[in-house]
């Protein structure tokens, strides 16, 4: 059992101000359990939130624990938890429904207006020694998955929200918009998923490497073509225009060359998000039934992943470039500031930093 | 059997230039039927093709016969057709696949980039005396629906293909955009596959009535309300935000108010078409997993149609305001362009004359 | 407030033991509403228990309280309800998951195998003066719906969700198998649904009229037919094969016929529940891809139910024929064993005996 | 060209009485494609229509060409084909629909009750040199996919239609029942659209390795288990029980099984053909929701696997098992009969005998 005082945690305090200070370690609700964390990647919303106290309407008010993408181990289970006993390694699927609304009952809890999100305010993240979390979102690891792996399934799942939202399925021709660390996460989950081919556009020819080394099969640096220009240059590498286009970058451009990139009666998915009014060709889009469809995190991502890490039909360790202990979290996120790497990991467990 | 020389057709030459003339009665092919033409209603797209000789990249370069809305009577049928005959009284599904594509074959035949339309450039359409069709795309009339029900097949299978899209169903929220013809069938078609609410929106309080004579539940007259007001009143009439939402009117400021207005995880539906290039807020969309869907024409609706008229579960006789004699075409386009009342309807058959 | 010691309820103690006997008063947990009730309707469920002390695997072991058709009024709030308040009138949906499984999450909540259900051993159901129910399980009952409409959405609820599973859609053909209540609620839905025709099937020619009455196109009353000669009447009756059956007797030449029946690509919905073993001919669905579809109970039925009852959609008043105060509990499980009528409803307020 | 004289053929005159004769080469009319025949495999329909004369209702009632697993080389095309040319290598898919009827319509042309297909009576399959087809069907081959590739998309494309309508996606565990060419297919479909893992059951402890090769990662030799115990050891294996469940029997116990070992919620899809009728506890399937499909053949699968195979996600080369050349298809017959190895392709073009 942890002893008390010992719950060191990576706290924004408002925009600029990142402190790593000591939390007291919670008890579990009935339905609840208490964590050791073990492994938290750093996510571009946790930057956010250092570097501007804010993402859109959220806005850190109080001091807020940062981490979403995590896993750790049992250590304590309230008296009406079943499936889960300390000492079993756990993945955490962030955000937990707190009424059971509409959206919950429907099976779209992401949607529910008042679900708690670790490090999305006001509500604590988990980068940090000791955390609790309801234990109907905490999901167990089996042997051959590591704790990194289980973080790691946070960012896969919003591939694959988007990708079954997109309707990949068997020998889909896929565009994917972006090659940042969700555009590459969406090009593993496109080609497990069946597709036959994925294109992958970006600014950067680094970024365009790593989306080769993750699967894509094709890679189309952008310079100044316009956004017909692109959609033409996917038509081609590809050998016809995409039935599905996962848009990652927000950008207005971008999100006009998804439209006309994408063929009649496809689907184009925005993940990526950017300013709160664009002008896009709409008509294009409604006349050739092509649907446009975002996505809010994710929703029953969690289970199929474990499925999918345990069957080792995709590998992801790869994508963690860098390690720190939690000690030197302000380290890390310096690093994760300066774009080097793909995944930044926290090692929250001082007993145990393996992957 | 038809006298050579008596195919009086309605034949837009160039913008503005619509012309009453003779035309060759056609021989039906092997898979076609020849039909005497008994009721074809004007639809908005022949006036603008009279007035402005095309419409987007669809330009009338040679004479063109206009009508697209139509029903008529077998009179000869091509060697191959089995399931018609002369005497058969049938409703006419405009758009006629020319080869069997990938569209075709998914059963979105709409899509087909070959496709023949009657009407659009450089298709022929069907008003005239007598006019050939597939025969495949003819559909027989059960004693107790009339030839002008089955001519309005056409602007109803616009509302069956947007809701169908849309989702609409049991206990669904409605928000209908515009009390166009076009929003009036979305309205008759919501109620009638379930929905519990309708709310219908336009500047005009004549039209916003008749959209209460066929089943709105509540309507807005929009005055200068911003997109967010607009949205405000329709959740405040409904109770809740709809789920669906079919806009219209092609109008960015409308296209806006319908995607504050939707419910999240609901869709929303464009029917209208304005401007290629809008401003919308899309971002608020995409977060809230709204699904924005056009729809092109429509496919796989006569049938379901049909059905729904003889059953009586639907009453569109009423949406027949003016009946003109094919002689007085001319007269009749003239109204339709003044916009009186909502559906003008040309009567091809000198010998029946009846509804 | 209620005094202790008024709390009358209907209690199954074995098999043939129906009590009226008196129950204490339940305390509301945070997350729970008290509530008055008011109208709870006979099921033939509830008969069941009574008569043989068990449905298949579910056994009465210790005596329970039977009932779960139910509405009521608040009269008590737990500390965490916010979207009701005392003397709010609530629809009671009377499943409530225990546990937020995998089922749950991905809003097929009815298949929960923990899930709590009003009147299955072992849980208490709802023919009493005062019981307690999750929050989230009780709907707000708009002004223009009564209570006993309220009670009515659960075996409406049964219709929603086999229309639903079956698709039914706008000119739909459908074929009912089972003039019950249960076969009732099924055409009611599926007209409401959009369905263009329903023919329905019964050995009795009384139950057939009260079919009629509720919206049936067509009846067929079975006499000695084979199955193939039911497929056969059902098919001429509608003029082509219906897309949809919806099975509610369980007997097995009425799933046979229902196989034969239904049109290829179309579906069959398993409603009524017979042996466990049925010899069927599997091929003849299999070859011409009829999908056949169980259903469990219900989700997500509710808030559509009370739209489409709020819009005067649908009538359902006229399904109640017989009313009896609660003290009169076991005469009125005579009535419902007898078969007299359609629904059976208890009044449970002897402030308020109004439907 | 082709010189006359030389269409050397396998035609099945009745049960039992199979010869290599001479047939006319045809002419392809107008939308149609001549074929130099390449690669056509022996499917068991084939040996069956040779020692039984028939299948079902389908009776040889006169001489008829075998084979429809088939690719060639086009050599002719007809006046209105635009999408192929002299020299493009094909592969056939052999059901072409006589009418666009609702079923085309609909995009599941598989279900057309008129439907030409290769091999079954009265229609003529492929087996010969010279073969005319609708050029619709037949799909050009990229130059990475060989025609054995080609015609192996035959039996690909019912594992394609079997997971698709199973609704196999990524993380499913899959049951599939039976390690037969079909059963084979359906693991490697359903390991390449995401499955997470696959149990296979097969009598056979040499198909099972076969299984294993084509990447089952379970296997289960029957031997005298009951159907709840075959579901026992499926769900122990997995971990789970399977969502999907994929019987390629026909035999009665293994539809028992695969009902009992489905998730609920889950589906079962029936390709498997046995006796009409058969026993099954639908109960079981039916409250746990369990849907059980069955397939007709397919419908829009070439493409997509063209896509697959040109994109090397499968390896479908070492299904190929033994070659002949046509004049020896006798032998290769009964090589077929034998059930040695997996498949028999027969080679049809004497210039060019390779893969």
């Amino acid at each position: 059992m942890a002893a008390p005082g010992q719950n060191l945690a990576v706290v924004v305090h408002r925009a600029g101000d990142l402190r790593l200070e000591d939390r007291p370690i919670p008890e579990p609700g009935p339905n609840e359990v208490l964590l050791r964390m073990h492994s938290v990647g750093i996510c571009g919303s946790d930057v956010h939130y250092w570097q501007h106290g804010r993402i859109g309407d959220f806005v850190v008010k109080d001091p807020m624990v940062l981490g979403h993408e995590a896993s750790g181990t049992v250590i304590k289970v309230g008296a009406g938890v079943t499936h889960l006993k300390p000492g079993d390694r756990v993945a955490i699927e962030p955000g937990v429904p707190r009424e059971t609304d509409e959206f919950c009952k429907a099976g779209r809890y992401n949607l529910s207006p008042t679900i708690f999100f670790c490090a999305t305010p006001p509500d604590d993240g988990n980068l940090c020694r000791y955390y609790k979390h309801s234990a109907s979102y905490c999901y167990k690891l089996p042997d051959n998955v590591t704790y990194e792996e289980g973080a790691l399934i946070e960012p896969l799942s919003v591939g694959i929200h988007a990708c079954r939202r997109a309707g990949v399925t068997l020998g889909s021709k896929v565009f994917v918009s972006g090659s940042g660390p969700i555009g590459l996460v969406n090009v593993i989950i496109a080609k497990v998923m069946g597709a036959a081919a994925v294109v992958v556009t970006d600014l950067s020819a680094s970024r365009l490497q790593t989306a080769k080394e993750v699967g894509a099969d094709f890679t189309i640096q952008i310079k100044n073509e316009t956004p017909q220009e692109v959609a033409a240059k996917v038509e081609s590498l590809l050998g016809c225009m995409p039935e599905i286009t996962v848009e990652c970058t927000g950008v207005q451009a971008c999100i006009q060359a998804s439209i006309y990139a994408t063929r009649s009666g496809g689907t184009l998915v925005l993940v990526g998000l950017g300013p709160e009014m664009v002008t896009v060709p709409i008509v294009n889009a409604a006349v050739r039934e092509v649907d446009i469809r975002g996505i809010f995190r994710y929703c029953n991502t969690w289970p199929m992943a474990i499925s999918l890490l345990a069957s080792k039909r995709i590998n992801v360790k790869p994508l963690v470039t860098h390690r720190f202990p939690l000690e030197k979290a302000l380290e890390a996120f310096e690093t994760t500031k300066r774009g080097e790497g793909v995944k930044v990991m926290l090692k929250c467990d001082p007993t145990d930093q393996n992957p």
